[in-house]
């Protein structure tokens, strides 16, 4: 039987795509510890120091901040479905392919999606949300995507909290590409409940969704007349083993929560001022780097995510041919586009330890080595020359 | 903020509780891989590899055989709401927790629970699920827990498909606790759905669900009038990903699956039949080594699971000082039991790497030192030595 599976060997990437990023070897080696169970006291102490440090990256206080059994699509589900119940009013902000998800999951829980939209790659403006609100009758939530991972653009948040409140509304925010990649600052921003995955910017490999509900939502979870659709997902439960009542739900990925505890102190240790500057520093250096070789952002301008750059494939370049280049010759992945800018964008992630100079101008040096290749004639080292000048600037 | 966290620094276990069990170290060092992206040519050959060793695992043809990306409930709730809509119903059979959990999430599907009940630590007889489809209407699926982790019961299958087909019903199984440890037939046995957990038999980290479904689950799925309730389990995505579509769901938990991955070869190469004896093995001699010390298995005699022991706690014994003391002085993790047995049962769990002759002798040897001190005075060494005459028959 041992024929139908060789040894598990698989090459050594570069993650430039949209996610997993490169995984920090502390993390890896945390992934490799030998289990306890998931009632053991010395995993309950990992489970609360985890939630604290959740809390720092967060920027929150919420007590309920924990991390869900399943990847971010996983953290979306559980926030949309153990806040709604049949009949609900949501408003949804739709302007790529996780908005779009947030919709059908809010149709799934038998409430009423109520659409604010914008062009993908462009941001939804607070107009178009108060649009929506007011054609509600009672709105029990606002869900935007503050990172569309599909598109690059970059929400701001700021005010969102308050047209929602201001309608008796909860605000979602979905911030799986830009928890620890750039600011989120639940408290700050009023947001009543905010997902994430671990395997953007936190550079832990995927299979948790950081979760965090605020007392407004815990309030309405609390307040439910219905059961949770979801036994696997429902917090009501949840927070009962996460809690000091320690109530068994499921068995906890107990390697999974290793790596994310590790992969968290490690943004601890580097502070989140300071990570944030970095992706900040390395989007900018790449951006112009490929400005210099004629290659542009799609998103749209002054919203462009640090995190997730989504780069407009220029005429006749064929997508697929680029990226099978990269990957083949270079051990370097980088993302297609989704959906409709699926043969029309390329998604070069910069996250969490995958966000480095090096990394930068690696990829920069070799799409100037490919590009050529596939239809598209550029002066080599126009675009390293650029990116190594913003470094020093 | 460095010191909102210590290290990561857990206790060496020995797991012999209800899961996770102790894990291989190639198993531990898979886990560690550096990851490769959830699209990579790479990561799609070891999904290949991987379905074709589930299909094995679970002795199945069936083409839709896959690893859920959550904990063995996912997997229940995969089953579940993939098959049920509004209005169905389903009849259940409910002999412990796991019984008391399926009837929970049919509810939250909105269908209607039928149930086919046993006393905690029985089996389920024929006549009862007999009994329970003659109830229905139209009946869509008899739901059946094989492993009762929370009682040790071993519910025999032989029959039950039969019952279910001729009542125009599908049959799912819930193999959570018996999958890599004793036999588990789903095309001989007629099993329509079937799940199970990575962290028991299969000794892997908790994380994934094996799953599979055969021809006539299928055509329920892609027969239903209404879209599964949960996104993130959705079947009819999940599969295009898994197959020959290759098409984006959610980013599959790249590091679980490699580990998933070495620990099904560690069972190819063990061969199933002599695992499975190697659990009976190692369940006789520690029941013989039991009954020496006058403990006794408290689920129903001719039903009792090889991979988990339910041990009757003895009169004036407190549950929990006893498991204290294991853990405390002998880095040895049991069970305490579940819902009405708190406090009545122990659950020694000898599931995958932790079925041991040795851990069947330290386990023994050292309820013999911790008893007497726990108020229940025995001869020291006579469950080690009929242990060992177990071993030497």
């Amino acid at each position: 039987m041992t024929s139908i599976a060789e040894p598990l060997q698989p090459p050594t990437r570069v993650l430039l795509g949209p996610g997993p990023s490169n995984v920090h070897p502390r993390v890896l080696r945390a992934m490799s510890v030998p289990l306890v169970g998931h009632l053991d006291p010395a995993f309950l102490r990992i489970m609360d120091e985890t939630r604290r440090l959740l809390q720092f990256v967060f920027q929150t206080r919420n007590e309920l901040t924990i991390a869900i059994s399943g990847t971010g699509s996983a953290g979306m589900e559980a926030c949309l479905t153990n806040l709604l119940e049949p009949g609900d009013e949501a408003v949804v902000c739709v302007n790529g392919v996780f908005g779009t998800r947030m919709a059908d999951i809010v149709e799934r829980c038998g409430a009423i999606v109520v659409r604010a939209e914008a062009p993908w790659g462009q941001v939804v403006e607070p107009a178009a949300i108060a649009a929506a609100l007011s054609r509600c009758r009672r709105p029990k939530l606002v869900a935007i995507v503050h990172a569309e991972t599909s598109t690059g653009a970059w929400q701001p948040l700021e005010g969102i909290a308050e047209l929602a409140h201001a309608a008796g509304a909860l605000l979602v925010v979905d911030a799986v590409t830009s928890l620890g990649g750039c600011p989120v600052r639940v408290d700050e921003w009023g947001i009543d409940a905010c997902y994430s995955g671990t395997q953007k910017c936190l550079s832990c490999p995927p299979g948790l969704a950081p979760i965090t509900f605020g007392p407004r939502a815990l309030d309405v979870l609390l307040q439910r007349r219905t059961k949770v659709q979801s036994w696997y997902l429902d917090l009501t439960m949840t927070q009962k083993y996460w809690g000091a009542e320690r109530v068994y739900h499921h068995t906890a990925p107990i390697s999974m929560n290793y790596a994310l505890h590790e992969a968290l102190r490690l943004i601890a240790e580097e502070g989140l001022e300071a990570r944030w500057s970095r992706h900040e520093r390395n989007h900018a250096a790449l951006k112009q780097g490929l400005a210099a070789i004629g290659l542009t952002i799609a998103s749209q301008p002054g919203h462009q995510l640090w995190t997730l750059n989504s780069v407009r494939i220029p005429d006749g370049v064929e997508d697929a041919r680029l990226r099978t280049a990269l990957l083949e010759e270079y051990n370097i992945e980088i993302g297609g586009g989704l959906g409709p800018l699926k043969g029309q964008t390329w998604r070069i992630g910069l996250m969490g330890e995958s966000s480095t100079a090096a990394n930068v101008l690696l990829v920069l040096s070799t799409l100037e080595r490919v590009l050529p290749r596939c239809g598209y004639p550029i002066e080599a080292g126009a675009g390293v020359a650029a990116a190594q000048r913003a470094y020093a600037a």
